[in-house]
């Protein structure tokens, strides 16, 4: 049960294939705002005429409830012109509940208005369900299902860049420049024949790589590092998988693998640290510390962050980004974690890399979610 | 401009992937939360350090703001353990803010911060951005786009109905029973091909399609109404199309053929009334007239809708779902809305015929920006 602490009950107004959230809450996916209310005692839907079938035989909730008949019964006690709102209102108060606890992003409105009405209402700080951060087996189930096509995506991909034709510096697939756009198409439709929606998927060469949310456009380049980065969400169960590789087609400069030697060894640093109890932070200093030995520098060039200036990880679940953090400002890691190892590096001129694996944090240690290799050069 | 209300400024905080009101004022997508504000002088955003430079290249803001560089400022001035928010209540008042109007959706959390730090805050009712109700030429030309490709969408998805093999009363394809998963994939990969993202297509076959909200599954069925709802969004504009017919594989029954010209007549007697200046509610209503007349009753048998009991149109753009609303509680159609015109008679053991045109209201009629064919038997 989630920490009420000391409300009457907890409320979320949102659409749920928008708010993971409601969705993990209520079981119920639909792409419209709906209210969900949970009380010690029951969870209860609120629900448009339109969606009440749909919630009364696919939802978690022990009760459904019309808005469009609270909003008569409304009308009946006196109100002129019943809104959703209204209805909300009298549905609460017919459960007895007079304070609610609320989630950080609760819509400002239905605040405002339930306050005028005399609800005390509170949001909470952080998430409105951290148990949701804790996956069970059920769950990293479903995850490492999407893990699966994830990486069979990503070896359809890194097959494409390896089977092509290299002209002058340039790739090329059936008499065709291999694009970022078109490998970016093969995860799409790979992924599509799996039940999974890839987006932003980046497909990055050479500098474009070196701003982390590039998602990489144009033709594709021999000897270049080239990173993919994949995340596709499984339209089934909602759960995300994510996986980064970094490859060069032809060969890498010395320097550049020294970059992906130093990323890869990163890793090692996080899964020798990685189990219930570690600390985010520390985990992610001392990745810091390993690259600062290797004389990786960090810090703004030409206005430009370079070295290694993102997250060690975080988590995945329903969101593609989720509690909890390894990263400066981290968490504590807890059994039934899963959060993803992605080190990278990214130097202008010589090459940006990320290896990514996603894991699921144990009592002694780690289960890694991945199997796909690590090969820089293809 | 938008209408401030009296207000120094307008300040949304969203991932404008998923509000539209977001992307629309500050034409850039981010999947992530970020901060925008607007005076009558120039757009502000405030942005993470690893979506800065895609925001100064990509975006229609006049100045983008660092929070890390806010969190700095504010932790000089004496915050201990600066926030976004507090980055955020510096820029505010950097540009000399002291009124903000928000969203209705606007985040309770930042609200109850803002007023807490003296500012005031104001939700607006009804949409923060009303103009964007009101297509452009640009804009109406991107939803068209979109639309063609939701009709070559629509084809295959009929061709493969028209074509498929009647067995008793099942229909096969390539020797499988042909089922609604099978023509959903069929539109959802050529509409990937097509760089828009389909989602919740509804092949609902014979009592299925009773529910409007039920997207439909397993066998498709002889001589049964089949409706098709296809509304894919564009992956690059973020506009939408929208279309549905309703189609039968074999015979209709004649009950099934009169609900499905009764619905065909129906668009017309909206068509005849479709126009800058008329009346939502008036149009819906002239709607249920015509379905009255024809002796076609609405109401709860055994405790579920039957008849004519959904909105006849809705506003289409960045949202699938968006205001002008044809329907019991409309608006007042304007030039430059584009709506669908969707009427709609859901009758068990009869049958479910929805049929969709997406047009464009003008001054003296409007424009139907859909040419798919309406044919009930194939």
């Amino acid at each position: 049960m989630p920490d009420f602490e000391g409300h009457d009950a907890i409320l979320m107004i949102a659409a749920s294939e928008t708010s993971p959230d409601l969705y993990y809450a209520s079981g119920f996916l639909a792409p419209d705002d709906f209210v969900y209310f949970e009380t010690p005692r029951q969870k209860v839907l609120l629900m448009s005429d339109l969606e009440i079938d749909r919630a009364r035989a696919g939802s978690r909730a022990d009760l459904v409830l019309s808005i469009s008949k609270h909003e008569e019964a409304a009308k009946k006690a006196g109100v002129e012109n019943p809104t959703a709102l209204d209805a909300l209102d009298l549905a609460l108060r017919e459960h007895g509940i007079r304070s609610l606890l609320v989630p950080r992003k609760f819509p400002v409105e239905a605040a405002d208005f339930l306050r005028g009405r005399g609800f005390h209402l509170s949001f909470k700080k952080g998430s409105i369900l951290p148990e949701r951060e804790t996956k069970s087996d059920a769950e990293i189930a479903r995850i490492l299902e999407v893990q699966r096509h994830t990486e069979a995506a990503m070896d359809r991909a890194i097959q494409a860049i390896r089977e092509s034709e290299v002209r002058a510096d340039a790739l090329y697939r059936d008499g065709q420049p291999l694009t970022a756009e078109a490998v970016k198409r093969i995860v799409a439709f790979d992924l599509m024949e799996r039940e999974c929606i890839a987006q932003h998927t980046i497909v990055a060469c050479g500098d474009l790589g070196c701003d982390p949310h590039n998602r990489g456009a144009g033709p594709l380049r021999a000897d270049q590092t080239i990173i993919l980065d994949i995340f596709p969400r499984s339209s089934e169960s909602g759960y995300y998988g994510d996986l980064t590789r970094t490859v060069v087609r032809g060969r890498a400069s010395d320097a550049a693998r020294r970059v992906y030697d130093a990323v890869a060894r990163a890793q090692e640093v996080v899964f020798e640290r990685l189990r219930a109890g570690a600390d985010g932070v520390a985990i992610h200093q001392a990745v810091a510390d390993h690259f600062d030995h290797l004389g990786y520098r960090t810090g703004e060039v030409n206005g430009r962050l370079q070295g290694f200036f993102h997250g060690t990880g975080h988590g995945v679940g329903l969101e593609i980004h989720e509690p909890p953090r390894i990263s400066k400002r981290g968490d504590t890691l807890r059994a039934g974690h899963v959060v993803t190892v992605e080190p990278g590096l990214y130097y202008p001129g010589v090459g940006a890399v990320r290896i990514e694996d996603l894991t699921v944090v144990t009592e002694d240690g780690y289960r890694n979610l991945t199997r796909c290799p690590k090969v820089l050069e293809v």
